[in-house]
């Protein structure tokens, strides 16, 4: 079976938001998925784009994705956050995540950052041994805060006097 | 007692980068500092800045920093992200966190980010319970995972068929 790993173009867009869909819905959170098409048009491959990716084709299907974005650490320096890496289920177990995760690392590698890095779910541990072994280490003594569009603007109102 | 809060300039990289040292120190972390002066220059107030800081200063003496690049969401879109939210030992407790914080969530919500987010050690209990405070939810169930330089050349090193 031959997959093609290559970076991802304007013309993928559709199938790389059937992807992310595909992983909300596995994590029980599709709802929280507000990007459209325009989007993922725009931030990945408008004139200013904010992400990169990585696809694995299979004749004609885009079959998974690597998509990530440059981040910075304080400690050191700039490193990249892998956002998503999918690969659609009925192509699982054939090491397609191990090529999308190679690709990342490589080109990762080449840019010269310091570290690479993302987030698993605590209940996805099929997800976490593929990490592990492949030379990741999963934290447990950092947790991830987030503060929504709503948050932010009662935080503002509440706090008007610190401005 | 006076705090003002503006933008960090290429002028105040000593003091950032030794805010920065005094964190890593309360969190045992101080060896993984590999970030010099010439680096915070650079990425901060150089070309191509890849993080912007707001700083406190009270008389002539920066005594906080919050420090924040872009980052993004595939199910949000565009979003921040607080690398380092610092008050100096000594001025702790003056509400200097909440104007720094403040000073970041009104920028993000200028730019109309969907999200702002961060990451906190699990037994920094006064850190989480001044997140929640402000309307921040901390998430139990996501773990952090991170591939060092190192595992990425052996995972790469290993992996070459895969390329």
């Amino acid at each position: 079976m031959e997959i093609i790993i290559r970076e991802a173009n304007i013309n993928d867009s559709n199938e790389i938001l059937n992807l992310i869909k595909e992983l909300a819905e596995f994590e029980n959170e599709i709802n929280e998925v507000e990007l459209d098409l325009p989007h993922i048009e725009k931030y990945g491959f408008g004139k200013y784009p904010i992400f990169k990716c990585f696809v694995a084709q299979y004749k004609d299907l885009i079959v998974g994705l690597a998509l990530f974005y440059p981040r910075f650490s304080t400690w050191k320096g700039p490193t990249f956050h892998l956002e998503d890496l999918i690969v659609t289920k009925s192509m699982k177990g054939k090491g397609i995540g191990t090529k999308l995760l190679y690709a990342f690392v490589n080109y990762a590698n080449k840019i010269r950052v310091k570290r690479v890095e993302w987030e698993v779910l605590n209940w996805n541990t099929k997800a976490m041994d593929f990490y592990k072994k492949n030379g990741a280490k999963v934290f447990t003594d950092w947790k991830i805060v987030k503060m929504s569009s709503e948050s932010m603007v009662k935080f503002l109102t509440k706090n008007k006097t610190s401005s």
